[in-house]
């Protein structure tokens, strides 16, 4: 059961209010060829142009600089493989405070080197949910820090309902808004955003067939936290958190799926039509549109492109 | 000597009222990490998110568009390997028309499909500027087709100066715009552009110190087609025209050039913080900065980025 606050409307408006200074508004794009394929008319809300180059900034910062003088002063500290690291780190730097970010030491060195580099300290943990939760446990214990959860955190959720809510404000009369789902932060602020600026705006969440546990969550009615996540969307391999699994399943219009090779085939697209970069999680919301047609059809869509951190290395089709 | 009429401001204001409807109003990024690294303020206007990948869409689109229907109704031709054929094909599209593109027969596959895919018709010919003369001339003859020159047409100029107007407009006060030069249409336009809408602003080319035709040019005061070309910016081997060269050596500050390992290096900077795709002759401007850090040092300086097409399965960097 959640015992957390949901977050209002209302408290994604006074994160906007409280982020904006800081992070990019970014734009939204559009594709004639994209339009074409999907028989949609589709609206991107370039997340992957953001600071840190994902939508993660936004709740980090949200949380970052909502904390009292007193909470904030020890520093924070969060697990993260991702993006909401870097994103947190960032956040840390900006309020001029320390923040600890909890990785397994079989992390990419590109992800290390990012959080690195906003200033924040690394800790090692082994790879697995109890190892970089006991670690975190043990860094609170010493540094007395505020934990900034990825997702399962009302401030970080009205963090994220920002990019939605500036989407909403660029496009009127979206029939729908369609974002990926991991832990669930960034479609429950989306839900709430739309609910409090477009009731009219339907919302749909977007996840690898692979790592379908949200899927599974919402049609059953109770939380599932077990499954394969064996997908390349590596942003979206973690489960719902109580606080999202409540609001997605009364804020959510359906979730729906894709597979690995629809997600691949839309990444490449986006790169080639749109010229912009983004990542494997990044590009679920476009295969699923693309995999459902009869949903989208004739329909406004806004899609939010969540993040553009890829090893340019190690490009999917690559030969 | 030119015969050609010099474009006026009024022409790109006129231009700009044309085009309008049919392209995209791309937006303008900044990037903290390149503004750190430069140590100005980088203002970049992204034409590589702009319909078919590039700017050239906007010279072509206002030729077509400034045709009288008698002149239009055999349709338009022009030489190309690169984005201007693309740009020609689907401008000539949306008017209605046929176009046809006289290409290498060497020339890249991805752009041989970009051109087809707009509906145009390609005609092959040996590499070679004495081959594609001579087979333009003969389309011409054979279709009286009216032929719409790559960058040394007052039409064209006038329609590329648009992207400074746009940047110009979004972006208040500023000390320089910078662009690429290769046949000399964009940064003529940018030139124009600048005096009519903000006579304070300097205006730099930046070029391939491997085709430093440009800048040998503008130096001697006399136009030399002579020399090296042999640089990843394929975007930027062509030498300038009589109309090109009349407006640069009239209305641009100074010509700065990069080494290949600083266009590369600076490519892969764009694509890692801005997680937008360029391609080499795009990312010329932003290597010229870096390369002069004591010419833009503390200004505030627009940066055209002007095209993304780019083979993603040939990275520069890849292993």
């Amino acid at each position: 059961m959640n015992e957390l606050p949901v977050p209002t409307f209302d408290n994604i408006r006074a994160a906007h209010d409280r982020i904006r200074p800081r992070i990019h508004r970014t734009p939204v794009l559009t594709c004639a060829t994209l339009d074409r394929m999907s028989g949609a008319r589709l609206w991107f809300k370039c997340e992957n142009l953001q600071k840190v180059g994902a939508f993660k900034i936004r709740g980090a910062t949200n949380a970052v600089f909502s904390l009292s003088g007193e909470a904030a002063r020890p520093g924070v500290a969060t697990h993260s493989s991702g993006n909401h690291g870097a994103a947190l780190a960032q956040a840390a730097a900006w309020r001029g405070i320390k923040a600890i970010v909890v990785m397994p030491r079989n992390a990419p060195q590109a992800k290390r080197r990012a959080v690195e580099g906003y200033g924040a300290e690394i800790v090692f943990c082994d790879p697995g949910v109890e190892a970089r939760t006991e670690m975190l446990r043990q860094v609170v214990e010493r540094t007395a820090m505020t934990v900034v959860h990825p997702y399962n955190d009302p401030h970080v959720i009205a963090g994220q309902g920002t990019a939605a809510l500036e989407l909403l404000e660029d496009v009127a009369n979206l029939d729908a808004v369609i974002a990926p789902v991991g832990g669930g932060g960034l479609i429950s602020g989306t839900a709430i955003a739309c609910a409090g600026a477009s009731p009219r705006t339907a919302v749909y969440a977007a996840e690898p067939a692979n790592a379908d546990d949200a899927q599974r969550s919402f049609r059953a009615g109770r939380l599932i936290t077990t499954g394969n996540s064996d997908t390349i969307a590596d942003g979206l391999r973690t489960s719902l958190g109580s606080l999202t699994f409540e609001i997605i399943g009364a804020g959510v219009t359906d979730i729906l799926t894709a597979t690995e090779d629809q997600i691949v085939a839309a990444m490449r697209l986006i790169w080639e039509r749109m010229k912009i970069i983004v990542e494997p999680s990044c590009a679920v919301p476009l295969a699923v549109i693309l995999a459902h047609p009869d949903v989208f059809r004739d329909r406004s869509v806004g899609v939010i492109l969540t993040g553009g951190n890829v090893d340019l290395e190690a490009l999917p089709w690559a030969r």
